[in-house]
């Protein structure tokens, strides 16, 4: 081995979700959104001009950035956007947990917390949830270099009432409080109202979920302007060009579509709702989600065998095979009819 | 002042070039090609479906690492895509500068140099540059924990030859040693082809000056199967998908158009020639670029006010108030329209 390879960092290689590709196939495993995006954003690929690629985009965003901000009334120097909510969350953890105490983050969570914390040597404490995988808002007062966990909770998809986040934050005057609020447009209260009250609270969201646009890699965070800024003056100094173009347009097009947005939410939440019933019949239980994606686990069946199972069919999902989640699947919610065909599958395999 | 403002991490505010608007400007500040991108690119712009949006780009970047490939006659798995080479090239430096030693560089050079070792404290040593803007190789031979440079220079256009090139990363077998070629196409040779004999070699190119397509953050690095893979592998860590869909389709169709290339780049540097020409004859002095600017110098004018009279005139050049650079101003290739344009203003200014 040559010497030039010790100094290589080797940090525990991560697998992304499967991304398989097929008509055929029933894709429930990366919490995408089964609706197209807005047609404003077809329209607008449509007459998007390839000559202007030849220019770099604007370093401030700021077609993203004020469309965000008139869509949810804030001011635009309180949002900050990112190439998915993943650049977004590691440059809020660059940016602003430099404390000598632990970052904390409960210990069934987003998997790349831990991974950020790692990489930016932020020392980190992982504060377990209960058995019914709940946060116990006390755990996070306090004695620590910074907060943060997603609401609602991946991959149990249980949310923490809109009271209890604002008594954690209430409660960590001298840390910032990052809200991951990925799934929060399916049902869950944002706490976005409270950026007004506590300048140490960012709220991050994302195009990948809500707003069928995982494939353009748009994220974004809202809170006072004094943490904008400070995530802004790093953004800048490690790279002034990361949102493209074409992600700048489309993304603005997407939040000016609101009624398209809360059809699409409406179906999923309807359709999530149904899926939860004839889960519930079926004999699955779960955390009572308010996320696009259920957490399932059944007294009879084994989970790493239904999992293959199903893939064999061409219908994917997620396993974890780790502890605490290995009797559980989390399953996206698909169409009416990618449900249907899991409904059927299942019915087979229970031999109902 | 409160508490968790003390663990923010404040860096050196970086402020980009500008990117004023406006159609009537001569934008020559930002080495953006004056041509758009490849016909192919419109194309595969106007039959883009935005209803694939909805799910991620695929992690592997694979339709475009395999173009590139092919273009290069390389292995896919010798390439590594990211947003932008400001994306790739500081995922290189955390990824392979890990050494106690020292990571070096020139003085002058690409100002993110710096930057990124700081952000990630990585020790480094910068190498002055002779009075000429001049690289020495064996300034560069060991005793070090990396290497980068440019290749031509920035911001002087300078070109180091190929055997001097090879020399510094022969002489460098414990180091990874990285050449950024952004500006390799305009008339400069490529040390790709050693990346099959040096496994410890990184080329890093861009999409963002000859490839027309600043605006979409396409940026690549080629090298041994080994630097790849490390790369890949902090890269998922990170954040698995950075590329958007829209970016890699693009990019792809942009490669696939080598003569358009061609004719770009001969349009280019032809102009190029044409200034240096009438501008040695305006008494303007400059290193032999060869890259899409020049750097000018004149001994009867101060730049900076020169900078400002321009801008007065719609005319956006580069000035860099910075110690032997700011006699200086940067001025990228745009169109012969441009470039006449540019000449007229300075007939005037000069009273000839």
């Amino acid at each position: 081995m040559s010497q030039w390879e010790n100094y290589i960092l080797r940090p525990e290689p991560y697998v992304p979700g499967e991304q398989p590709a097929g008509e055929k196939l029933v894709k429930l495993n990366t919490n995408e959104n089964p609706y197209p995006p807005s047609p404003k954003v077809t329209l607008r690929l449509e007459t998007m001009d390839a000559a202007a690629f030849r220019k770099y985009p604007d370093p401030s965003a700021s077609i993203l950035t004020k469309t965000l901000a008139e869509n949810y009334g804030i001011d635009p120097s309180q949002i900050f956007v990112g190439v998915g909510s993943d650049d977004v969350l590691a440059m809020a953890f660059l940016t602003f947990f430099h404390s000598p105490e632990p970052v904390v983050f409960p210990d069934i969570t987003y998997s790349f917390y831990p991974v950020w914390a790692d990489l930016f040597q932020i020392p980190y404490r992982q504060i377990p949830l209960d058995e019914q995988f709940c946060i116990h808002k006390e755990d996070y007062y306090g004695n620590n270099g910074g907060v943060v966990f997603p609401n609602p909770n991946a991959p149990t998809g249980l949310e923490l009432p809109f009271e209890d986040v604002e008594d954690i934050v209430a409660n960590n005057p001298d840390s910032v409080v990052i809200v991951d609020e990925a799934y929060i447009d399916f049902g869950g209260v944002s706490v976005l109202p409270l950026i007004q009250k506590y300048e140490n609270l960012l709220v991050v969201q994302t195009f990948s979920k809500s707003r069928s646009m995982a494939g353009m890699r748009i994220g974004y965070a809202m809170g006072s302007r004094k943490l904008i800024e400070a995530l802004e003056n790093v953004k800048y100094s490690f790279n002034s060009y990361t949102m493209n173009q074409a992600a700048l347009e489309l993304g603005a097009e997407a939040v000016q579509d609101p009624e398209y947005f809360r059809n699409t939410l409406d179906k999923i939440i309807k359709t999530r709702e149904e899926t939860k019933a004839w889960m519930r019949d079926f004999g699955f239980t779960f955390p009572d989600s308010k996320a696009n994606f259920l957490f399932v686990t059944h007294p009879q069946i084994d989970a790493a065998e239904l999992f293959e199972a199903l893939k064999k069919e061409q219908i994917y999902v997620r396993y974890f095979p780790k502890p605490r989640l290995s009797s559980y699947l989390r399953i996206t919610i698909g169409t009416d009819y990618e449900m249907a065909v899991l409904r059927g599958f299942l019915k087979r395999y229970l031999g109902r």
